[in-house]
């Protein structure tokens, strides 16, 4: 090294320093970032997975993870030998695919809806209503595949709402749908659940509400996970689904373009074994309204993220788009894994051992609700899903609330319910509700966890 | 089936169908898109590969695939068993990981990245500069784990730009990078390249006429390729990126915010054997300015979509949030696969084959290229990449230039080079390049593509 060029070095490092008061501290306030860096909020759980990290004696009953012992570890090695000790097909399997996904997992995917619903249709639903879906309807040019379905959800927003848009959602939801939604600068207006899902009346008076004041030509889709919902376990028969894209179809002149119906079905595989599911609109007459969104992730394995969307045709060239300026296609090796799993039937098996584990789990926390929660709480028993939706009377269960505050003393946590309702500035937020996952929690931890907030609901004078 | 409900169906649909009356036709312009939705256009490639696809004898050498012989697919297979042999591990590698990414792949990035750079430190640039990397500058709390680079590219413009923003890019640059942008809603302003990459006496010009004209505060960052650039395969030396960095500064205080660098290190490792590269800016005392980002897909399998970037600190947070949006973290079994590959060495052993078989490549193109090109054209030798970028004297190469034509009827495929020059309003867009990719072709075709190119150009009379 010579002198002159260490001189040049240090040169051009002081320039650097005495650069840098020009600005002295960045933070993202100065940072120059754009409207959606300055708005994306932390999502309200990173807070509660820091404090389940941080103290190893706690029980979190709060995040929807899925059951480790059940996941397809010997399945997935045995999936993968498959896929690659054939050098013929091994190097399409490591090699780019094509920005909607691989054709084949594409087709199952279609396939396996249509199977779905068509079997559904055999059997009538709460409102007396068979479905009757066409024949014809499914494509595998209709669907993508994306990483996991939140990815989908993300691009949904992209596709169709502008920051002041409002998104219609139900009261309680996926609350990581909200994170989404307030990323992008949107607005949401809650619709209110029954036992049924989303009230076709209340929607119908919210639509009224915007068109009044103006705001219906902003709206632009109902967002409704169908089945078992997260967090309420709820799930939307068919006729029900289907008064709810009429009741949309109704205010589309005065909102000026198509409302559409986002039905996510994140659980519709998640059912206690016995069930049948209603089918979905995916493969109603309506489907130019309705996105359909689902995944593999928790049926299969969330550390495989692959998840589809049958879309209507006319936004599929559009997501697909977008889903290309992504990141150019989702993992082929990914999509090979769950194409092979669902071919040779090893994913229908592992989905039978899993809503075994999750009928088990639920049931055992059922039981530890029955044995430790007071009496005036009240929960609806959940019949797929992972999580139980708890309402206690008369006493909040926020962060700042003497329950929560009574659990984290009892070293156990839950998701406070009041995450999971949107900022809707024309009700009243509640926040007397908990939602507690047994997904991925030990039959230990469902058992304890359930006692400890059992005891902290006691503390707190609620019996 | 009751004859009640069999009527209800179909009362239902008659509403469905006659609802759809209400709009006839759906497509995208009356669909209620976004203004992305509406201005996302296809990328300028996708007809290329659907042409590709669509003629079984063409050959294309349009599309910067990877080597397709070379595929590490008993590597991929014995790291997959490796990791999913053990009981005690393999559930945490099936289930959902952190956000930003794996922490222990999170430091190997850091920690290579940084020997990477120490390295090149201990040799003199084209400039005269050592780079004195700071030891301590390398945390793995700065890095994130993406799907691949590109959405880290994705995720930095949404972080940084708002539509009617600028970046400024190299002319000619990243073709897929510009698709981003476009759907972003961000204008571009090009800075002339010279054989030391970016030149800084024209961004200084860029930066003044944006101060001048009032756009310098829409002005967010200056995004480059600086390893073995796509299209050109110029590798920027240390003192050039340094010399970027402060014109860009010398501008901050008039723009009103930082002024980033991206530094986009993709073919960084897709080096032929015998180079060495400069150090990255990651390693500079700079690094609040600089976002680095890399990828693992096209050195190891792009089947596995693993990118990564080195972030400063005050925009980590966000770029996070974002992720977490998006997807809630990269796969985590994707993750482990690189993760075990870099600790058992297995990554730098297919490197070196890599690196070997590209040199290959890019030789047998050179051969080609000087035995079947008109004496005409010009072109620089890579050193690294996959590419070469041809200048065709006084004709045009685009879509509906002759040559382009004579090129389809031999039946072989290049990229356009007006593909790879931003729609910048301030010149005009050059239109006599062509990148020709030998990374994803055969031997065959490398050799006989470029004679059916020379053919073209010699049926076009050039010569």
């Amino acid at each position: 090294m010579t002198v002159a060029a260490v001189r040049t070095t240090r040169i051009i490092h002081v320039r650097q320093d005495s650069g840098q008061t020009v600005m002295k501290s960045l933070t993202p306030e100065n940072a120059g970032l754009s409207l959606m860096g300055q708005r994306t909020s932390a999502p309200p759980i990173s807070w509660l997975m820091q404090l389940a990290l941080s103290r190893q004696d706690i029980i979190s009953l709060a995040v929807g993870f899925t059951d480790n012992a059940s996941l397809p570890v010997r399945e997935t090695r045995d999936l993968i030998e498959d896929l690659l000790s054939s050098n013929a097909t091994a190097p399409d399997i490591l090699q780019y695919g094509t920005g909607t996904g691989n054709p084949d997992l594409r087709s199952l995917v279609a396939d396996r809806t249509m199977r779905a619903d068509k079997h559904a249709c055999n059997v009538m639903d709460a409102g007396g209503v068979h479905a009757t879906p066409a024949q014809d309807i499914y494509a595998a040019d209709a669907t993508i595949i994306t990483n996991g379905s939140q990815q989908l959800l993300y691009m949904i927003n992209e596709c169709l709402c502008d920051p002041g848009d409002i998104v219609l959602v139900e009261d309680p939801t996926y609350f990581v749908f909200l994170s989404l939604g307030q990323s992008h600068g949107i607005e949401f207006r809650g619709v209110q659940l029954d036992i049924h899902g989303a009230s076709h009346r209340h929607l119908e008076e919210v639509l009224e509400n915007a068109k009044m004041n103006g705001t219906l030509p902003r709206v632009k889709y109902l967002y409704t996970p169908t089945y078992f919902q997260n967090p309420t376990g709820i799930t939307t028969p068919f006729s029900r689904k289907i008064r709810l894209l009429e009741t949309l179809r109704n205010y589309e002149k005065d909102a000026g373009h198509p409302l559409y119906l986002v039905e996510d079905a994140a659980y519709r595989e998640l059912r206690f074994s016995g069930e049948d599911t209603p089918s979905s609109l995916a493969s109603s007459l309506a489907r130019d309204r309705v996105i359909y969104t689902g995944t593999f992730s928790k049926p299969f394995a969330t550390g495989i993220r692959v998840g589809f969307g049958i879309l209507p045709h006319h936004l599929h060239e559009t997501i697909a788009r977008i889903k290309g300026n992504h990141d150019f296609g989702t993992s082929n090796l990914l999509q090979h894994i769950l194409r092979r799993a669902l071919v040779t039937g090893k994913y229908d098996a592992h989905l039978q051992t899993l809503q075994e584990r999750y009928s088990f789990k639920s049931q055992l926390m059922l039981e530890a609700l029955q044995n430790y929660f007071p009496n005036s709480v009240s929960y609806r028993i959940p019949k797929g899903g992972l999580y139980f939706w708890v309402e206690i009377p008369n006493a909040g269960t926020g962060l700042n609330s003497d329950v929560f505050a009574s659990a984290l003393k009892q070293n156990v946590l839950y998701l406070p319910g009041d995450f999971c309702f949107a900022d809707d500035p024309t009700r009243t937020k509640p926040d007397n509700h908990m939602r507690i996952s047994f997904g991925g929690a030990t039959d230990y931890s469902i058992t304890n966890g359930i006692k400890r907030i059992g005891n902290a609901l006691r503390e707190c004078r609620i019996n």
